[in-house]
């Protein structure tokens, strides 16, 4: 046991929302409101960024009953960010600028809750603040539907967005087979580099209403191959359903959707979207049947209302080990899960692993799940994803529509 | 009281699928399969095309429990046409066809379950067998996500795609403000001709997180003035949400979306789409802002995961009733509702409209409910919706993903 480290705490948030990223805010700001050591919990608004602007969010200033309902509320209540902070041997002017932060407020606990580009950050900050000799704890709390980030089995965020993509494909596969006319449908689903979303339509087809073809960003995608696959299906059925990632890419690496669009994000990544309209466009021509794209965009990262009570646990759970781990003197580390099956039941244990060793790697799905015609799933990746997506949370409404978190967002002096 | 009819009774779907639309036909058929007028009960492949090509399936060879599932299950289930029938004064063709299978079969009763179209072709029905003296009783029972169905209160349907905008559209304004760099982002709702689905957007506005604007087709939509609009709320909030109906359109007719596509559906409609991607390049290229276009495509009509429990059981009450009331004598009619305010508290009355009342008529939002500067709704509207999207219907589930009903189809000999 490590010497008592007393002060106070900044939780953050960073990257795109997801369904449950605030119940891992509730799990760092509850523990942390209950923890002896901690002073003060402040809340960084939009991440890094809120840190670096003096923005920060006094949560013991918030009504308790309220900041229980962020288990329920989709997106970054705080706000978040895509700042992408320099090496601090480059250039440690925003490093210098956070130390001046936490030694105004006392700050001896920093949790920062993000994917591959956050815990990077959050890696950075520990190095930095090591290297001045400044006493602080630094946390990561993964995050990202993607479900990229290495070192851990899944990533609070994925479940949920996985279960809004197979209970959407499911009902989009009922209503594209209505008409006796022929009808190829073509459903867009987020992933840059990593399948995982667009793997879990997989879901829907394995329970009766789901896609006929899956293309993952882990193979290289055939524009040939791929009319093949549709046109002998419509043959057949006279019905197609496609689920594609967004991250579908050619064999010399060019995005599918690249035509489309040019901008990037913050990030230097190549923004993604239009994709499944594309394609529609070229099926169409080259089939004379009718299409349609759908995009599932937003919806799928910020569908609480379907989130998985499972992923809403772990989440809240990796917020709160943060917490009891940094204060019990851990450092430097990002909370990864790990699967265990006890009598054939799946359970998550919680492992620590440092930050080096997750930031910056992704962690793709694996070749072996991937069917031999690339446009499909074996049935490993149904065992992976199914427990993950277990179980309905009890969501608070009022007039049968969501309550969200209200929160006052008090601003530090 | 009237003689009573002994005979069989065919079943059929038609138009665009709704969430609720299998609820309306579990109410048909468990009424049909429980009164002993009626000898058989078909269900029809695709609607009235079914009956043309003699495709019927026969409802009482049916697993009862899956038949329930159908409250629950989304789309239309034995499938649906947009099938135009002849005026029987132009050409009887069709209608002699349709006799031929109703007196092969001994139908004596015809249940049809569909919008304005279907209201139509089953007025047809009616009054061809009228004038034949082929005694049948026709009933049409409502279906809407567009809840332009005159002569009723509203229609079954539209309640579950309100409920599922307004929880979407409560969503994605979350996710849509997460950054702390500006943006807008465009959402394009269906509703061809009537706005009653975009404006059901208000609701997510009235809870707290919702559209900033939104457009329906009952008014002219004017360019520059909704530039104005979103470059003022730009500027005071840097972050515009805006709800637009697929069919808004200039004060010339010319439907926005036009320039984008010239396709039409069998009816004759304008095929839109894309109007949401169009908006946002025109807000980006004038604002230069980071702006985003969603459409809610399939997924507003098919949502059965959000439907409103009121609109399920309204739409199974909409089923049985057709055929309770033809069982007793009635015939030439439409299930309607009236709404009914009992201690003030909704209440939801059925009347029997004449088929020839409703029939090809469009029933379109109170302009009086539409605020002055035309870009949102009064609070008229909000008492009008909010009754009917109350109550979440215990969905039946299996692994937690929705289990829908699978039928056997035996097809008719």
């Amino acid at each position: 046991m490590s010497e008592k480290l007393i002060g106070s705490c900044i939780f953050g948030q960073s990257g795109g929302p997801t369904a449950v990223i605030n119940a891992s805010a509730y799990g760092v700001i509850r523990a942390a409101l209950d923890a002896e050591e901690i002073t003060k919990v402040y809340g960084a608004a939009h991440g890094i960024k809120g840190v670096l602007d003096d923005k920060l969010y006094v949560m013991d200033e918030e009504d308790p009953a309220e900041l229980e309902l962020l288990l329920h509320t989709p997106s970054s209540e705080l706000g978040s960010c895509r700042y992408k902070i320099a090496d601090p041997e480059v250039d440690d002017t925003d490093y210098k600028r956070i130390l001046e932060i936490f030694k105004k407020y006392n700050v001896r606990y920093f949790f920062y809750n993000g994917g591959n580009d956050s815990m990077d950050t959050c890696n950075k900050v520990s190095r930095y603040m090591e290297s001045v000799g400044y006493e602080c704890r630094v946390m990561g709390v993964p995050k990202t539907i993607d479900n990229d980030l290495y070192g851990t089995d899944h990533c609070p965020g994925f479940a949920s967005a996985a279960k809004y993509i197979a209970t959407s494909c499911m009902e989009i596969n009922k209503d594209a087979r209505v008409y006796d006319n022929g009808m190829i449908t073509i459903v867009e689903i987020m992933g840059r580099h990593a399948g995982w979303l667009a793997a879990s339509a997989a879901l829907a087809a394995e329970f009766g209403s789901g896609p006929d073809l899956i293309y993952l960003p882990e193979c290289d995608f055939d524009l040939d191959k791929f009319f093949a696959d549709v046109e002998r299906i419509y043959a057949q059925k006279g019905k197609v359903l496609v689920a594609v990632s967004e991250g579908i890419h050619y064999a010399d690496g060019r995005f599918v959707s690249e035509a489309k669009t040019s901008a990037t994000d913050g990030f230097g990544h190549a923004q993604l979207g239009g994709l499944a309209a594309l394609l529609a466009e070229m099926v169409k021509e080259r089939t004379g049947a009718k299409v349609r794209g759908i995009e599932l965009s937003l919806l799928q990262r910020c569908g609480a209302h379907l989130a998985s009570a499972t992923d809403v646990n772990e989440a809240f759970t990796a917020g709160k080990t943060a917490v009891e781990a940094a204060v019990s003197g851990v450092t430097g580390k990002m909370v990864a899960f790990k699967r265990v099956y006890v009598d054939g039941k799946y359970t998550c244990e919680i492992e620590l692993l440092p930050l080096s060793s997750v930031a910056n790697f992704e962690k793709k799905v694996p070749l072996e799940w991937i069917n031999e015609e690339q446009n499909g799933l074996k049935h490993e990746f149904i065992d992976y994803v199914l427990p993950l997506i277990q179980g309905e949370p009890k969501l608070p409404l009022e007039h049968s529509l969501p309550r969200y978190a209200r929160l006052k967002k008090v601003l530090a002096k």
